[in-house]
Order: structure tokens, then sequence, then C-alpha cells
């Protein structure tokens, strides 16, 4: 659960700036002295919600964001391929987080990190869950319950109960982090997100 | 005009982050060794050509945004007190910077900052052609050419080729920089466009 000890990270396994987040998220929280919360949410549910267009849909916007995905990545160090097709429905890949998280996992953040990889580096169809449960096996995870976690009630109502959270808290994109209740928006704003852990209120 | 020894800054005077990136963007360049071309534009026709709302407008962004705005002057040391009204009409203050800048004054960028920080820290009313008129007296300028400007059918003309250079060049937003034909938006993107100046493409 959230505490004054975490850094909650909301995130969209097809959010390209997630991905860059989610490479750079354990050695910040652990600059700030916090353990990484990983909240995995649905963005085209928000999206509709808001009545806005996914990104890349957006005139102008959606082109200088390709090219900045990819600048972004480079700029961190990371690889990144656009994949094709995107956006995709990140459902499996969000239940079976979940289920890692809630069953106390020391693994969930790693788990991440390898879906984003295997999607924004490989090309890989992480909409699958035979493709899922083969990260976690090469994980030494158990990839049976990784695929099995897509069509398992538990999970279906733990994705909806997360989704509901993050709009509770009106994250309105991805990644979004929250620090003692202040939210930061944006793989760029980890810097700021990072003084107010090491600092407090500014 | 632009030239690969310049850093294109467009911007908007009634855009906070383009006030956050003013007082920024004279040191990134010098660090860049380059120098700053001011190139005012005025965001509301950008919006209208691409059909969305002012930030503030949009649903749960707004909101944070206003946050965000504060919080992120602070996070760069600087002060900021959300204006009212806002946002504005910047022309009176676009046709001056353009008519110092093309007259080959040397304090456009003090111009620049000083008009942000009139608006954005004192609330003064910078549509107010005395008000310009003031903040370029007290830097030594000639406050009555200042105000003239914006009646000026010569710097009308100046900036409505400035939007039409921008759109040309696909800003959809404020900040935005170039460097040697590389678009970045915004001003969390200066580190960006500081290591794009120093080591090239990425």
């Amino acid at each position: 659960m959230s505490t004054s000890k975490t850094i909650d990270f909301y995130f969209d396994f097809s959010s390209p700036y997630s991905y860059i987040a989610a490479e750079r998220i354990e050695a910040i929280a652990a600059q700030g002295g916090r353990t990484v919360r990983y909240c995995p949410v649905l963005l085209g549910i928000v999206f509709k919600q808001m009545g806005i267009p996914p990104l890349v849909h957006i005139p102008l916007k959606g082109e200088y964001s390709i090219r900045d995905f990819v600048r972004s990545a480079h700029f961190y160090g990371l690889a990144f391929t656009f994949p094709d097709p995107f956006p995709i429905a990140s459902q499996a890949a969000a239940r079976a987080t979940l289920m890692l998280r809630d069953s106390g996992s020391s693994q969930v953040g790693e788990f991440v990190r390898a879906v984003f990889r295997a999607f924004f580096v490989k090309g890989q169809d992480i909409t699958q869950t035979e493709v899922l449960a083969r990260i976690g096996t090469q994980l030494g995870l158990d990839g049976t319950a990784i695929a099995a976690a897509h069509g398992d009630e538990v999970w279906k109502t733990a994705l909806k109960t997360s989704v509901e959270e993050s709009m509770a808290r009106k994250v309105f994109g991805a990644p979004f982090f929250f620090v003692d209740g202040e939210g930061f928006w944006g793989n760029d704003r980890l810097d700021q997100a990072l003084r107010w852990m090491q600092t407090g209120p500014f």
C-alpha cells in the first residue's frame, strides 16, 4: 500500500515515457530513501473520460512526440524502437504486475522493466500472455501464474481498483508519481520528485 | 536571423513555462557556445488552429498545471505569483521585443526577462503600453519607442511573420527551441537542447 516511505508510480505499459521512468525510478527512489509502489493503470480509460485523443494522434504534437520518445530515451542512455502496433492494450501485463506486487514478490520492478524492454526495445507483443509468461520464466518467476493473472477475476478487479484509485487521485497521464500526497506528472518531473523526497516541499 | 550559432527561442509572454525558460536560457546558450534569438509568438493563434483549449482550461491537467507552474518556478529558484487575469493578450510586449531585436539592441533579453517578471512576479498589466514603456525606461531603453511599437505597422507585420515562421516550423506550444533545425518543446527539454549543442545529435 501507499505509505510515507513509498513513491507511488502510476504507469501504463503502452506509454513510452513510462518506460523511461521505469528505468530510472529505482535509483531515484533509493536516493530519496523510498521504495517504489508499482501501480499499473490503463491510460485509454483516462483519456476517454477526459475526451482527449492519445498523444500520438494529436496534430503536430503527435509527430513531435514520436521524435521526442526516441531522443529522450537516448538522452538517458536507453534503447528505443517505436513499436508497431502502438498503442496496445496493456491489461494482461498490468494484471500480472498487480499479481506479483500484491503477492509480495521482490521482483515486481524487475518484471515491469523486462516487460517494458520487451515492448519498446525488442518489439515483442506484450498483449500475449505467452510472451509475459516467458519474460517471467526468464526471471525465475512462475510463468504459468503470470499468464493466468489475465483471466483471473481477482486481478481483473485489482486492475479496476488501480484505475479507480488513479482517477480519484486525479492522474490524467503517465507516468505520474506521488510523494507524500504531492503529484508529479511526467518522466521529466522525477528531478522535482527527488528534491521533494530529499528536502521536503518547495 | 536564425543561424547555426543561435538557439531560437519561441515564447509567449503569457506562458509560465516560457518565463522559467527565459530566466535560464542565456546561461544554457552560453554553455552551448550560442547566442539566443528571441522569437515572441502568440500561442492563442496556434491553439485555435490546432483546435485545443489553453492548458489551464483542460480538465484535471489545467488544475495540475497551475500547481506545477509554481513548483517548477521554485525548483529553479524563481519567484512566481499566478497572475489575474490569465492568460492575457501579449501582442504589445511581443511587438516591442521584435522592435528591439530587429533594431539590434543588445538588451532584448534583459527586456524580455523584465517583462516576464513584471507579469509573473509583480502582477503588472503588461498588455498596457505605458507599463512596457516604464519597464524599458528602467533599463535605459527608449520607452516611447517601446510603447509605439504596438501600433506600428512595421512591428505588427513583424509579429505576424514571427507567428507564421513558428507555424512553418511546427511550433505547437511554448517555450519551443531550435538548435541546428532540431526542435525541443518545453522548459524541461532545455537539458536535452544543451547536450545537443555540446555534443551533437543523440
